[in-house]
């Protein structure tokens, strides 16, 4: 919640886009998950393709720098990460040995400066001499059958990697509603009394409901909700016992 | 590694996408995540476009089932999961109040059966009825500056969720059996009818308890016990009226 997230600032920088619809989603991509920081190098035409897919999110398109060299693009950035699914058999190991993108982002929060995420062309990726130019190299995991993602769909998995970890450290959560959930455990135990449940069954139910409700982590409202159903169940019993 | 992973099955449900480019989309983002099962219901044409953007992915388009309507596609999914990026503020709350990813992919590898994962239109999303017809809904955290995701993308960060959560993590799970879980809702309507609960909550407190139950995601086991404590409810109810 502090300042910590101000201490880092991230850029996404795209190596020779071919095809504006690419950039476009990928602008929205960003936008989606509150980055605005684009570079292009060396890039195609922005086209009516590329603003029509970025849909809400053209001013990332307008505010967009363009470099006409990967060395130009990169000069200001402190920490440069390539991206790619494709992990390397060959004896450039070292070159494309690669951090599991879940990995990276447990630590990217531990730096600050200017991180560029790099992503290369829609059909040869990165070249190893640009690879070479990064710090660290980050790897999405996918299928040994089908390695090699859509551009914008890599950009997305990463930023909405990099998104969830700042939105939710500290995390966010639904309010328990510690009393609300005693009481409620308390009504569905008087109810397996009123019901006559068996007695050798009955702590059993119990810990099961606990466990039921544990994993569904209700919301208080939620609580009352089931509470009132319970409650009246117990009223409906008493009333017709008493007839 | 064991065979504890084909007790889950895997559709990825599309509700009448516009594009065949983003069907392609799917498709390729599918076979990088090691899933194969598409369903289109009542989908654009398949064009050529949707071929291309499948790029390697050509079988899973050629495979998809298609259906003429969500009732026709959903029949045999034992538990649906309805996705957006949009969360409710109003007073359809029970109908939307949604599971983070992040949750839910912790969660559904403890069960068992077909999953369905449903994404709405690229304009729309899912109707309320649509989503209502599901067992969850799931959320994927983005920026309140842009919510909504393009379909393709929304598709490639649940599938790569999954992905990552199954090939880091084998477990144990519990099977979901549909036709408990139909019977314990009829169990629990009958209840608020036996009770009678105000008509005019009665929907919203149905959904409430889906959801509730949805998030929990109960074991066989765990239904037969729940409709046990109700069913000896709605006797002792009965019994008492009859006196």
């Amino acid at each position: 919640m502090s300042t910590v997230k101000e201490l880092i600032d991230f850029y996404v920088i795209l190596v020779e886009p071919k095809y504006g619809g690419n950039i476009g989603a990928v602008a929205r991509a960003m936008m989606n998950f509150d980055f605005d920081k684009l570079y292009l190098i060396n890039p195609c035409k922005i086209d009516d393709e590329c603003y029509a897919r970025a849909m809400h999110a053209s001013k990332i398109i307008d505010e967009a720098k363009i470099f006409p060299s990967f060395e130009e693009g990169i000069k200001n950035i402190d920490y440069l990460v390539a991206t790619s699914s494709i992990e390397t058999k060959t004896d450039k190991r070292h070159l494309r040995n690669p951090v599991i993108l879940k990995d990276f982002v447990e630590r990217v929060f531990d730096t600050e400066g200017k991180v560029g995420l790099v992503f290369g062309r829609e059909d040869y990726g990165l070249y190893n001499k640009e690879i070479a130019a990064c710090d660290t190299m980050l790897r999405i995991p996918s299928s040994d059958k089908y390695l090699s993602l859509n551009l914008s769909h890599a950009v997305s998995i990463v930023l909405y990697s990099i998104y969830v970890k700042r939105a939710f450290t500290p995390r966010e959560r639904r309010h328990i509603g510690k009393v609300e959930k005693v009481k409620l455990y308390e009504f569905f135990s008087d109810l397996l009394e009123e019901i006559n449940y068996p007695k050798h069954k009955k702590e059993n139910t119990e810990i099961m409901f606990r466990r039921i409700m544990g994993r569904a982590m209700p919301s208080t409202w939620e609580y009352h909700t089931l509470m009132g159903v319970i409650s009246r169940t117990l009223e409906k019993i008493n009333k017709n016992q008493k007839k």
